[in-house]
């Protein structure tokens, strides 16, 4: 069989996460180009080193290369829509990082060029593919938990962002929390109806400043008349607590944190074990490959996208209603928002 | 030393249980009479076998009791104003069963004549002195946790209610949640500032019948900034779920459910371990006992009572404006609803 | 119903914990009297304190008492056999603290008058009642962990004894892993064939210097092919260390320790929880009090004796063999070592 | 910086998980050349796949080929001595998978070649690489637990070898506990003294027929005064059972099972979590990974060697008296085996 063809747009640590991912685990599978505008002499050799051959600094001569099947779009948010559609346009497969844009409007358009060029369309919630949310999912998909009547999603990150940051970031329901929204409706298989959030300015003043707030708690009531609810930090001192949580009528499943080892230390002081992984690619390392895995699986095997174009409108749809709930006070319906049926 | 001399209001449960503690566990004080209006021969047994010498059906036969220095209430809540207005005049001190009442005025004025009477009073927040969640509290005081940014609290019951009950117990707010609003207070040394609550009828349509929801999820904004969240279930299949989290600039404090015991059996099909005490009591019981003591200590020795006059208002104050959120659908001040300072 | 009369020979700790225990758990059940060599006014005030009418200073004083039904013997180990001898001719029920003594041929005799007058018998090994190792147990008899292969008991206390008590102990395994003898018994549901003991000196020079190990770990083979592996250690800084498990053909139990709360807290440091509990009789309480419910269950209702002279005889016989083994440096059959069958 | 040539003798699974963690994780490295005596078509085609571009039938094609420097030694036990013997004399460094013999002369005599040839050798031992292992290592290197007493290693494999197998295999202790005794070594910095070794045939009789036993139980005197105890089973239907534990003057440190998720489900019945990965590939995948970064580390940058030929020499001397030990049914010094010093 002929290897998959993949073409990479973006070198940066997501970019060469999935070059890697694809190099080691999907023999099935060939990167043969990877474009950067800021390709240099170290990226090209690293590229070199991982059996990559052509390297280019513009993405379209990836997207008109005439011998890739599929392109991994990592480039930042803002060039996405474009690249999506010259990229669907010149009938290539598409996986995209998170998220396509901060515009419905833009979003729509582009997933409507997605639909009329009959390409496949991955985005990037790679915390789908994680090993313990997924196996959250998997129970409730197996009704173990019966109906889903509460959902909890414990997302804090282990350091804050710089103001700078936060101020081009679109805000913390856009930038972090969109992940747990998507969690949200994986995890409940239902989709949010309305929205209700609440924020604070309790990790970083200069968060504040920027016009974003660090700590936030979201309600959510989903289509099915399930609850849910969302805390996202900027900070745990602790490390990355990545936790999740569905109740039902039948039982509960949740996930604790990940940790380096199971070690447990009792001493005269204390009992001690692992604190939880600290960086998000230690965290998430698996999923990251088995997203890709499962992408190149759908272009080669017809296998379902797990991760698709709904999943890349409706998060963006439930962050603009998080920012408008905590803006008004008050509770926002999806309805208010989207613009896509 | 003189004994502690002891009367108990209402010989239901939570009354027995009390006086089991007191006889079982403080030797400093005794219980030399309980009224019951439905007193008859099997408890009149029961109290003459742990040593109560007099029995009455009139409970102003214990406040007027010449002998009596501290009353337990644990009669109906709508003769808890009644009874402690005159227990506080007769200046006896008092613990009582929460709540006060569910009306603000009557708890307001209540509260009143027990300071006037300069009694000693202790509202029945059992969980306060529960091993699990005091240990979460007293990681806060001892700034384990640092400045708190947010509060979880997890409580869902084994079994609904009958919508008969439903019907005249004030709600899930002022019947259920009350005892986790305490909760957020306790556990974040803060006051509430203002709640919104969701709810829905996922368990029992006949609860929505009554007029009341069975699945509810409410969040509070603190007056010191931080966010809580609490979710409230009237059936966890799986047994009394309570587990409560408080999040910080220096780490996170948490505690899981209780088991009957630690066992963990692997077969080739699972590993299987207890699950959580599935009946209120059980859970619960060191709590009940450790009020009691605490509360005779406070009368014999001085020391501060743990849960008293502010106990006994805030919490109702958070029911009645999460009723009014939910009612109302926005989030309410408790300004909005508070009547005492 | 008549009460069962109860007395206690030793007004001991644990003699104490067990009147206690009846007092306040065991309402068929009354204490009329106490008996102690060194009784005082401090004791015969808690006596009256707790409702035990009579004390005396002469244990005969409660073997003769025409009103006594049963006999707690809580008198140090060099009493028992003339105790249990004399108990037994007054037709008393016998409950006697461990060991009955550190000579077989006593023993022997010993159980041949308990069971020649036919009162009942049982010895106090009260971790068989404890609700973690009670639930492997219980799993064993229920089959979960199918034809048992391997046992494993450690036991590690939190502070060695002074060398002067370990003088007079009998040794750690007579002293102390006697009870994890029985412990594996009990899992196992079979007998011991053969001991191996290993020891050494590493907690505190003196007790090698009064004769003894203060750790040990010993390896047994039951009749029913199982292999057993005990350790103890004298100090376990961390608190008491009481873990138990059984592997079997289907599976494996097994319990970790008790803590004062399941708290946990996550800062930049460590994740940390509470150290298992320290004292024995707060990890044990429970214990204490089932047994004795038990043994009054088994006097009044003629439930089976759950400890019985069977339990009395065979730790003893592989305390001995142990000793013998760690000794000769070799495995000795308790064939050797036993005089009854 | 030219990279290291690595060439790989055998290639069975081993083999090939060592080449791919070498292509995939180590990039100053590169493997140019395997030999396997059943080299043919498939194997050919996988090497080329990952880049390996020669291919032989004759290991002595690896070992005196002039481009290569290391040679990893993956083929049959009972080709090792010869193999390493042949690279070290050819000035390969080598990494041979353990043991290296079971015939201690032998082992002594050829790690004599390595040492005169002043080659590096590291033996596989892979655990001590393994992420939970290696931690209770450092916290004793790190002094968390104090001087060390107990050491306990459980491991348990979940499906027991064919009688067959059995039969060639050297016996369990040999073949499977040979891991254990090195952990013991690892876990506690010291060296093995005495021996006594139980065993039995509980999984399956063919296996006693093949003259081994398929549960046993070893207790260990070290050295340093410590004792140590490890108990193995050829069937834990749950899973792959690998837990190790140091207990010492200052503390404990334990590892529990690594699981693929931390789901945990509760429901009416029990509270399940997720068995011990069950593959031993799944479970000590990152060992073998980290022990060939090591060795490679080594070669490249003069970091000490972590299991060397000692490490090649002791588990079996020890391995030999546990066999001897259960045969003689006494314990056994390793000094009665031990042929170097």
């Amino acid at each position: 069989m002929e290897k998959l063809k993949v073409g990479i747009i973006g070198g940066g640590r997501i970019g060469r996460v999935h070059a890697q991912s694809i190099t080691n685990l999907v023999p099935s599978a060939e990167i043969i180009a990877i474009a950067d505008p800021f390709m240099n002499e170290k990226l090209e050799s690293w590229a070199k080193d991982i059996g990559i051959k052509e390297t280019f600094k513009d993405p379209y001569d990836i997207i008109n290369h005439k011998d890739i099947d599929a392109v991994l779009i990592c480039s930042p948010t803002s060039t996405h829509t474009e690249l999506i559609q010259a990229s669907a346009k010149a009938k290539k497969h598409i996986f995209c990082e998170k998220p396509v844009d901060t515009d419905l409007k833009r979003i729509d358009e582009t997933m409507n060029v997605v639909r009329e060029n009959d390409v496949l369309f991955q985005i990037g919630f790679n915390r789908r593919f994680d090993h313990n949310h997924n196996d959250v999912h998997k129970a409730v998909m197996n009704n173990k938990v019966g109906d889903v009547h509460v959902i909890k999603v414990t997302s804090r990150d282990p350091e804050p962002p710089s103001a700078e940051y936060v101020k081009g970031s679109g805000g913390i329901f856009l930038d972090m929390m969109i992940h747990d929204f998507d969690m949200v409706r994986f995890l409940s298989n239902s989709e949010v109806k309305e929205v209700y959030a609440t924020g604070a300015v309790l990790v970083d003043p200069e968060i504040g400043k920027a016009g974003d707030v660090d700590t936030a708690v979201v309600v959510l009531t989903m289509e099915n008349g399930a609850l849910a609810v969302i805390d996202n930090s900027r900070q745990a001192v602790y490390g990355y607590d990545q936790r999740t949580e569905v109740f039902g009528s039948k039982g509960c499943a949740k996930v604790e944190n990940d940790r380096k080892s199971l070690i447990e230390i009792s001493t005269k002081d204390s009992v001690e074990s692992e604190k939880p992984l600290y960086f998000f690619l230690d965290r998430y390392m698996d999923s990251y490959a088995t997203e890709i895995i499962d992408f190149i699986n759908s272009v080669q095997n017809g296998a379902p996208i797990k991760c698709g174009i709904e999943d890349a409108i409706r998060p963006v749809e439930i962050a603009l209603a998080a920012s408008k709930s905590l803006k008004e006070h008050r509770p926002v319906l999806i309805s208010e928002i989207a613009i896509s049926k």
